[in-house]
């Protein structure tokens, strides 16, 4: 089954609010097998919304609108597309009742405006808002085609969803089938992944769709495929071992695995601990693997050394590196990592030491440039990696390659 | 001017990214006064571009698209718009020479597909991507309307926008006649804020709109005046003046300053050094002040404590303290604060110490729970703060109470 969204609201186009309702019921209809063809975001005008309903209803079989639900007169989508299937509002009793027993049980006086809340288009089906005063509304029209309008607010649009829209989708015939996997890798750029899996088309055949989703903490893969559940499953698995075998240990995990989830896992797999002696990164280390719930069974702690007399003082890197190498060297990002793998005491010993920019670069050593130590049990080396020009990005890079190679180290 | 944005995207489509580049885009073209009417979000199929890019044209002057502008064979925006405008695609030999100087720099070996980048439909103008290797394509049709492609990557579609887009937009007639001024608060809660600042009305008249803009860093308040600049200029002023007087020193600058630029400042024009001791926020306190260029001038480093072996052995914070008020407590922070002001040898020394969450809350400390210290030549203090329940929001807040009250230590 196809799907569109139509998001009603002059707050979601001047970017006052993320569109969240959008992306949430992407998800849930996604799950169901609806597959979401398009959404517009558009002002609750009369004209854009009578517009756009043409224009939709063109295409898709199942309709979701949220928003303009509410009792002002700014809540419009009741009433317009209660003209466009010809069906004119008339007051539910039961609703109304409903509506006065929301502002009762709250002690609130109704507002004159609330009873708008219980007008219902001809042939319209309410469906139950376990959480605010404004009902959802289910229509199916002549032709099998289906409107659902839910409220803009999305703790209200979600708990009607999950009430009442979901069991009544699930239900119908051909709702169901599109299903996904997302492998996700770290430490490989989009376009040597792409080289080192090859050409896949024999593989993905017809119903099975690849998307590269790159991002600062590595590219994930999103497979896709159209089918019933047994099916996709088996064609899923069968794309997947391919990839798996291609693209090696580049792969961290599936679904929303972060690499600091990936290396937390085997972290307490290996029952061993952490520790981060950060210079361009300037706490980011410590700030994702702190991100993840449980991290003090194996993160103890960073030193932060920005200014290289604290690389001196605090973790004993020795002045001869600096002389002879600079602070941003191999020398240096190896003795960080030994110097906090000593001084918190832990297994792993991780590094950074780089340019961020936009100033400090220099030929040999432009903006992009780290080395990223590593130490353990076996003792410690440093990589090198050039990146971007942007301090922002370069950071959240620096971080990304930091937490790749202490995985990589526990492989 | 009107503006239509088109985003193309399955991963938009299913929810598994939320559109935050349709927001981003949509607060930037209202800042110019380009008021943005509709956002269509669609797959990366050519019927569906061609199809949008037909409605689309309709309506608007300006349409800008993110998204499909990479090197692999799923990224069609180029060539699909370049149909559209039956504008033969071309390759540009500086671009083509741009992209390989971006592998080398790299130390990459150009992709196959890479060559892809420097090719541009004729009549566009590639905009300059100073964080990527896909450029912008800008388009001025003959009739005088305008065509922006954008990666979908949001920072590299924020560094072309920023760079060549609003520069080009701003220069146009017509665009621009709203005017905006932002003043930035910290410290104060949106409510309290409201009151502190009581009936605007009068002083707002209704020329002058303000909009509570809260964030994790604190509340901005944006003020819009419909009118010329000489006008709009005059009644800002004086908006932002009567706001001054009633906010106070909670009011830490104007237009994008963020909290660690206020500190910052600051501590540049006192020259003073500031070092952090963070448990809770786990290095996100080294890592927002170290976003800020320029930053090593004063920022010499943290330690992240996040063990309280770490706290003991490298802060010196005391075995009673935590036997006789637990490590979230005033003593704690106090002595972390002390600890890495000594430790590091800076003018002042900032800690945390809390409870983020999920888990670890107690009814006397409940998830949320901070206690921030601040040591500097008149000696130490600590502050307690109460916040949220999710664990992320809550190193933001913990963090930016952090940041705020290190500023007002020096105020």
């Amino acid at each position: 089954m196809k799907a569109e969204l139509l998001t009603i609201g002059d707050e979601l186009l001047i970017g006052q609010t993320t569109n969240t309702n959008a992306a949430w019921l992407g998800r849930r209809l996604s799950r169901l097998g609806v597959r979401v063809r398009r959404t517009v975001t558009m002002s609750d005008t009369r004209d854009a919304i009578q517009r756009e309903l043409d224009r939709t209803y063109q295409d898709a079989r199942l309709v979701v609108c949220t928003g303009g639900l509410g009792p002002t007169h700014d809540d419009r989508t009741r009433t317009v597309v209660g003209e466009y299937f010809d069906a004119p509002l008339h007051t539910d009793d039961t609703l109304l009742d409903r509506v006065r027993q929301y502002y009762n049980r709250r002690d609130r006086e109704m507002p004159d405006a609330a009873p708008r809340l219980a007008q219902v288009p001809e042939g319209f089906e309410p469906l139950d808002n376990p959480v605010g005063a404004a009902v959802g509304l289910w229509y199916e029209a002549a032709d099998g085609r289906l409107i659902v309008l839910l409220p803009g607010i999305p703790d209200e649009m979600k708990s009607i969803f999950d009430a009442s829209v979901e069991p009544r989708l699930g239900a119908l015939p051909g709702v169901g089938e599109v299903h996904h996997r997302t492998l996700v890798t770290a430490g490989i750029p989009e376009t040597a992944l792409q080289e080192r899996l090859g050409d896949l088309s024999g593989v993905l055949g017809d119903d099975v769709h690849l998307a590269y989703l790159p991002s600062t903490s590595g590219v994930r893969l999103r497979l896709s495929a159209d089918a019933a559940e047994a099916d996709a499953t088996a064609r899923l698995n069968e794309v997947a071992s391919v990839i798996r075998e291609r693209a090696g240990d580049c792969i961290i995990g599936t679904g929303d695995v972060t690499p600091e989830d990936a290396l937390g896992h085997l972290l307490r797999d290996r029952d061993a601990t952490i520790a981060a002696a950060e210079s361009a990164t300037g706490g980011l280390i410590g700030h994702r693997l702190t991100g993840v719930s449980g991290s003090s069974d194996y993160f103890l702690g960073s030193i932060v050394a920005y200014a290289d007399r604290v690389k001196q003082a605090v973790l004993g890197v020795g002045e001869a590196a600096f002389r002879e190498h600079g602070a941003v060297s191999e020398a240096v990002a190896v003795q960080m990592a030994e110097g906090v793998q000593e001084a918190l005491g832990t297994t792993i010993g991780v590094s950074t030491t780089g340019i961020a920019g936009p100033t400090g670069g220099t030929p040999e050593k432009p903006v992009g440039t780290v080395w990223v130590g590593v130490a353990d049990a076996d003792g410690a080396h440093a990589t090198h990696h050039q990146f971007v020009e942007d301090r922002t990005l370069n950071k959240e890079l620096f971080a990304s390659a930091a937490l790749e190679r202490a995985r990589r180290g526990l492989l």
